[in-house]
């Protein structure tokens, strides 16, 4: 995808109605930066004038509505100190919640593996995570040997500073390469945009890129920059890369509302440590 | 080196009189978590109880001593949004004062290697940064990749989980693969210990595992987690690692006054994104 086709879309979703609709809510146009708190009729409004929607929406509190949002949900724990103990209890947790995986760092992805084994719960890992500056070939090898370890999800972090310097061919391949490594072992490749740090115009570039590197979903952040998901963000980036790429919301996520929330703009995975609590309709307060 | 060995030798270095002087000053004994601000007796009393010193100390202004300090630091640029364009500054910028290096994150290293060539500044960079969590086949693959492009300082974090859960061959084997690759490159490799998620008892045993494994360094933090170098923990980690290991500061290093009070603790090292206002004097707010 060549740099002029690239500016030609962002300009393209930039001036379609839904979206400048969304922006500009009252007297104001905005941007998407606005939390999903302070902007219920925003996210209404781009859902009705067609964003994509998706599956099951969380339930009112019935056993079966709550397993479909559970299937949605990546159970995380990615903090350095989490121990093998730590590590052992997000396994627990998640087979008894049925959860769609869970996500740790590569070095407990064959730990989880053996836990998981017979089970319904995937193993999601990170690669170049949390940063994305890692080399192309390093994030290659790392994604080689967490699928030979078990790993059948990767979510992998673009190399923002690069996106950001327009070197769209750098970024594409750094995809790519990684896509390529998780279809041939028949696993799925999440791309990490790592929206705090970016502008919405290299949002929407980042979900094209990733869309074109023939990615399976886009996620918001890694939880460890300055924020995390937001409605308006999720809604852009379904919004850009339409129905047949996943959305994935992550960062900040610690209540079955915010959760709902997230689902309702257009995501259909949500990232979470807070995911027990969420399922069964607790507030957590504080921590990603 | 085994598990009950480092117990013995952290339960005698708790019971060094020197330490045990640091930790209790005036009626309570509080660890080393307070900050230099706090403590400059405490520091004052550890160095006079005869922790190891080292090289220059700071100048006065005179142009001879700001060039003794500007060879004690890396200059670093490790934000995931930095663009080649950022690094080139950086480069500049390090050639200009004649640091002891750059360090960048991976994916720059040929980029920095290249703008080096032929000056005295070295190029570092980060080996499983920051978490610490990439399994240590990958952190060995990293580090080799970054050795071949160029970088002749390597500064890995070590997996913080593992050395919670007492894993302490697996802390070891995964520090020393990266200092093997580093030797047989004629590189130096230091060991990033990430004292704000660590315990003093925790701090002890990294160093003196980071020691066994032959780390050229040990380094107090990645400036990712909840809090830097403290001058306490300066003097804690050059107690422990004595005169042979080198102690690198990093993390909150904004002034040519904190850089002063790292190297009276004991650092011979210090890692600043500010190292041009440092060197300069100049006292800068915010930001790692």
């Amino acid at each position: 995808m060549s740099s002029s086709s690239i500016d030609k879309v962002v300009h393209q979703v930039f001036t379609e109605k839904a979206l400048h609709d969304f922006y500009c809510v009252g007297d104001t146009c905005k941007g998407w930066e606005r939390n999903v708190v302070d902007q219920p009729e925003a996210v209404k409004k781009i859902i009705d004038n067609g964003a994509a929607r998706i599956a099951a929406g969380p339930g009112v509190g019935g056993e079966l509505e709550n397993l479909g949002l559970a299937r949605m949900i990546d159970h995380t724990l990615l903090k350095p100190e989490a121990t093998p103990a730590d590590v052992e209890k997000l396994c627990r947790e998640a087979k008894e919640n049925i959860f769609a995986s869970v996500c740790v760092n590569p070095s407990y992805v064959q730990f989880c593996s053996d836990l998981l084994r017979g089970t319904k719960v995937k193993v999601c890992t990170v690669i170049g995570f949390p940063l994305g500056a890692t080399t192309t070939e390093t994030k290659r090898a790392e994604a080689e040997q967490a699928l030979k370890n078990g790993a059948e999800e990767l979510d992998m972090v673009i190399n923002i500073g690069m996106l950001k310097q327009g070197e769209y061919d750098y970024v594409f391949n750094d995809i790519n390469q990684i896509v390529l490594a998780a279809k041939r072992n028949r696993a799925i490749c999440k791309v990490i945009i790592e929206t705090a740090l970016l502008t919405d115009e290299e949002k929407i570039k980042a979900c094209l890129i990733a869309k074109n590197a023939k990615a399976d979903f886009v996620k918001t952040s890694t939880g460890f920059s300055t924020g995390g998901a937001t409605a308006g963000d999720i809604a852009l980036m379904r919004y850009v890369v339409g129905s047949s790429v996943g959305v994935k919301a992550s960062g900040g996520i610690r209540s079955l509302e915010d959760a709902a929330k997230m689902i309702e703009s257009g995501a259909d995975r949500i990232g979470a440590s807070a995911s027990v609590k969420i399922v069964e309709g607790e507030t957590v307060t504080g921590g990603y």
